[in-house]
């Protein structure tokens, strides 16, 4: 390991993030708010940290990919627990392990929240702490670039070599090009979201907070009972679209960009994201107008608005769904696992692994028949190698185990199965509320010190697809090289 | 497809089913109850269907794949269907539904049971009933010598080229062979556990219906509180380790016949299986200790009891573990999805199964590092083939998925996510209890009758390791070949 080029690249991430606290100590002193002197001091903080650990100067300056997988990972850690200084240092959430676990969710984009009240917090650090989704979503966007190559994971490979994007067509074959138009694109959004928001009738600042929960699919309010505070279909559907768009794999904007309509339309991925909000909304609003709602305009409007805040794994609400029958809460539970697309901002197991682990389950009957047959699997035009698809199941067997063993250990708290699975399930997921004691008209303050840690790692996990987090914590990321074998690696 | 051979083995299937009823009707006549003549009338019908349908003579001999797959489940649903005549007609579950439900639950060695009072049931029919169990266990061993080429779901493959068994030492290579010597073993714990339970004070009938639902990993008691109405450590103990034995792959039992304890000590599964019924019973005693029982000893006995009767997919309580913490609870139901050994009589996913994708995720972190490096999955001293990793890792998300989409069609009761899941796991692992709704002191009989044929499908899914009975409703099955192509599947 490298520790010198760790250092010093953690030390910049550092300076960038107190210069993204700016626009929340902007925001405090237009507002004149309480909690101007927190802002200053975190940033000057932050700031000195960033600046003594990049100043490192005497190490080599190669990034392979032990280095790469420390400074994502502490990175994150690190932002988690610096960026948690303003909601401790203005005494809006004193505990620091309640102060860390809503940072890390911030940058996490779940948007699980401890705040029982959070309507009586001042405006920067509410601006703050939905600009934590924004940040968050850019970021989980550069690492989708940067890693592609490094990461075995599966997702990513297929988003770089097989979505009709800028990578395949080799228009724009370099890294920072590519980065360049995923951010144009993800800007693009905020402005559209915040400007068709402002003409619904929503306050400018509260469009603003409430895009960046929807475009980096976080789900932070600054209402108590979410986007169900706003009593108005358009905004509700706004929201839901926008909620779904951010799901989407961006490089398919690029591609619609380009004129590209119909290899779009072709796209497996996008295709399966959106069929199962549409089999999941009418299923969802059939149930729920039965059941609850018995007017099927605002069933299907209710059921739309909650499968797209789940799916993209966002977690807005307009509806308490933990009052839902049955059959919805299973619904949206398994939504929870499915998540948004690759190169996207949502989380989950991801639409693409799904599809591949469905194509697998085909190949497999047929080979009941023709044994001795070799049938590739594709996607789109092209074959996807047997590496990938172990890549992917592996991803989903792990993701199937970390959330069986969280639900055993969230379950120490003694409270319901149903409330710690989807507490689980809904960190791993980045999605932010669950069912039962963590459902949408409640938080996560009630946890035990140790269960919020727990979660925040779950968040972290999910957010960096596990396979580079747990990397992490193998001996042999610590280890130094000694001869030629380890050199090679 | 070649119905002509289909028909001719189903009838065939369908006397020795007559045959197997004779027992009953005997244990009736023995203790002259007035369930005599419904046996009597049952055992005529069954029997002359089979010799009416086994008569057909004028059609080729060869069984292929599809007439295999068609057998083994068509098979399997009409035992099902005419081995609950006895309980229709003696008017001990009046319902078809309720009766197939039963039967289905027997022959599946799941379990699951909808009468309420089972101890006002006669003899014969309480025989019968457990005596399905014992039919399913047979049942299965035989499905699993006979059907290891045919149906590529991974854990045959290995159960018959990686055990250190009959099978890969060529001392006896026939198939018939095999059989026998599977045959023995559970004839011999049959009659062993018979005689330890003699000894311990159980009458001779109740030890002869238990072990059938000990060796059979079933789990129908003749007592509403199940083992538990047996005041006694001893017969606990017994119990719960033959049921601990009847997870174990049986050919391992042929190879310390042997002699080779070490390549017994050596396999991985064993190891594996072992070890997560020692740590599970470990935690959850621990748990239920400091919350409910306050008596270590006590707590240990019903822990491991309850571990070892729900991995094995058997099913017994002596405990109502409903009421323990969620913590042993959510031990309780990982271990109903990871289930007995491959070539045991236990369900679930199997242990090697469980093992192939651990050591899958492992290889999957080594490749970050070692990324060009093509690392084989072995087991023992064998590699396994990349066909069959994906057969093994295809296999887990379907079972997944059935699981989640069964969950979200049982939760259409109206019932809460916890009691839908666990009676959906339940069902699909062939364990018999589940949670809330159908803890271990309720039954199955509140469902609807929809939802009760829809788990006894899943038992069958379960029981047939899913790709067996889903190939059947695949079209090709019932494709007429033409041409050459075909003639070669």
């Amino acid at each position: 390991m490298n520790y010198g080029i760790v250092i010093k690249v953690l030390g910049k991430i550092l300076k960038i993030e107190a210069l993204l606290m700016v626009p929340s100590l902007l925001v405090s002193l237009y507002y004149n708010q309480n909690d101007k002197l927190p802002f200053l001091i975190s940033i000057c903080i932050i700031g000195i940290i960033g600046f003594i650990m990049s100043k490192k100067s005497n190490c080599k300056k190669t990034i392979k990919a032990k280095e790469g997988l420390a400074i994502v990972t502490i990175g994150w850690f690190l932002c988690s627990l610096l960026g948690a200084l303003p909601f401790v240092l203005s005494g809006s959430i004193p505990s620091w392990v309640d102060a860390f676990f809503e940072t890390v969710s911030g940058l996490t984009t779940t948007g699980a929240t401890i705040i029982n009240n959070v309507e009586i917090l001042p405006r920067g650090i509410l601006f703050w702490r939905s600009f934590t989704h924004w940040i968050g979503g850019m970021g989980i966007l550069v690492f989708t670039v940067a890693f592609s190559h490094t990461i075995g994971a599966g997702g990513f490979q297929i988003f770089k070599a097989e979505s009709p994007g800028p990578m395949t067509d080799k228009i724009v074959p370099r890294i920072k090009d590519t980065a360049k138009i995923l951010y144009i694109t993800y800007f693009a959004m905020t402005i559209l979201e915040i400007v068709l928001l402002v003409i619904g009738g929503m306050p400018l600042y509260d469009s603003t907070v409430h895009t960046f929960g929807t475009v980096g699919t976080g789900g932070y309010s600054i209402k108590n009972s979410s986007i169900g505070a706003y009593n108005s279909t358009y905004i509700h559907m706004v929201i839901a679209i926008f909620m779904m768009l951010s799901g989407v794999n961006f490089s398919l904007y690029y591609a619609l960009f380009k004129g590209k309509w119909r290899e779009v339309l072709k796209d497996g991925e996008l295709r399966l994201y959106l069929g199962i909000i549409f089999v999941s909304s009418v299923l969802i609003a059939l149930n729920i107008n039965s059941t609850l709602y018995h007017n099927i305009g605002l069933a299907f409007r209710d059921a739309f608005f909650q499968v797209s805040s789940i799916i993209t794994t966002t977690g807005y609400a307009t509806a308490n769904f933990d009052q839902w029958a049955p059959f919805s809460k299973s619904i949206l539970l398994l939504l929870m696992f499915v998540g948004g697309c690759a190169g996207s901002t949502g989380g989950g197991i991801k639409n693409i692994r799904i599809l591949v682990l469905l194509k697998l389950i085909k190949r497999e009957f047929s080979k009941i028949f023709h044994p001795r047959a070799v049938i590739p699997i594709k996607y789109g035009e092209k074959v996807i190698s047997n590496e990938t698809v172990a890549s992917i199941t592996s991803f989903f067997a792990l993701y199937i185990i970390i959330f069986i063993l969280g639900t055993i250990l969230i379950s120490l708290e003694g409270i319901d199965l149903e409330s710690a699975a989807s507490a689980v399930a809904s960190a791993l997921g980045n999605v932010g509320p669950g069912f039962g004691f963590v459902g949408p008209t409640r938080t996560f303050s009630e946890f035990s010190a140790l269960s919020k840690m727990l979660l925040s790692g779950l968040m972290l996990l999910g957010r960096l697809e596990i396979f580079t987090i747990m990397a992490l914590f193998a001996p042999i990321t610590w280890r130094t090289p000694r001869g030629k074998s380890a050199e090679a690696a």
